[in-house]
């Protein structure tokens, strides 16, 4: 059956951690929809890129999807931080082990609302001060924790967008996208 | 004195590809315009990512850019290679020594022109048909020949945008980034 991503989207948002995992995804017949919590569909990156959103956030239930990916870019986070659909689905995905990946400062919302007790996850170096004990490794890399996919930084987009693939989709659609994007996926 | 990057965007780019340099370069310091070779600013992406440009091609005159970004992407490089004041500007930069920077099926485009005849030119595999003999070099990587930076594919695209801004701003600048953006550099 077709799998559902929300690639979550606050103005700030680090480009190449939400659209690396977009391209990943979709190249995998994932079907995924940007999703804007700002209060149009307009979103603009860190780095001044503008960017149509497919929805807002209002405009859809988060928790019919199958993932909920959340980028980096710490203006970005601090809009979805903001967000308090977004902050319950999260609760409801961890609790039910649905996958989310969370990359860069992306972690930081996961570990504000107490989802990382007792979990592994990485972030951006010195976004991890809220994080429990034991959470975080300290890897430049991509942490897979059953559901949970976490990545240190925009060097890692990429291969964050693989690893949610993986965890989603398998390792059968993985392979054949990480060869047709010439990485080692 | 502040360096000037256009990155050329036509329907069907590879959004990573795009994007990776336009990353990288703003955050080492370079003013980068995306160009829209379409009828209007609105551009949309392989695998549906619709973005705005900063201008349109015939807004801008292209011979005042220090850096040209070709991303790859086969739709987005069907569009820019009907692109007439492009073309003009290509051969201008591979003539004068200026630096270019193609990615993935990007580099066709310069293969077409006749530009790669005596140069070290890399791209996606299967696409290095139409280059003169001895210029394809078999990496899955990027090969930066002087002012030529060319890469394979989505999997380079970070690299790719790092070796455009090496060649463009320096070593200084260029470590800055990469240290930023965890990535190798």
């Amino acid at each position: 059956m077709e799998k559902l991503a929300a690639v979550m989207l606050g103005d700030g948002f680090e480009p190449v951690e939400a659209l690396a995992p977009v391209d990943a995804l979709r190249r995998g017949g994932v079907r995924v929809r940007t999703v804007s919590v700002m209060d149009g569909l307009q979103v603009t990156s860190a780095q001044g890129v503008t960017m149509h959103a497919d929805d807002g956030v209002s405009d859809v239930d988060l928790l019919g999807f199958d993932l909920l990916v959340v980028p980096g870019g710490s203006g970005g986070v601090d809009n979805l931080a903001k967000c308090a659909p977004l902050a319950d689905a999260l609760e409801r995905f961890m609790a039910e082990g649905k996958p989310v990946a969370a990359i860069c400062a992306g972690p930081m919302i996961l570990a504000d609302l107490g989802l990382l007790e007792g979990r592994k996850a990485t972030c951006y170096p010195g976004c991890e001060e809220g994080f429990p004990a034991g959470a975080y490794q300290d890897v430049r890399g991509v942490v897979v924790d059953g559901n949970l996919v976490t990545a240190s930084g925009p060097g890692q987009a990429l291969d964050f967008g693989m690893a949610a693939l993986r965890v989603l989709a398998g390792d059968a659609a993985a392979d054949r996208v990480a060869a047709d994007m010439l990485i080692a996926g």
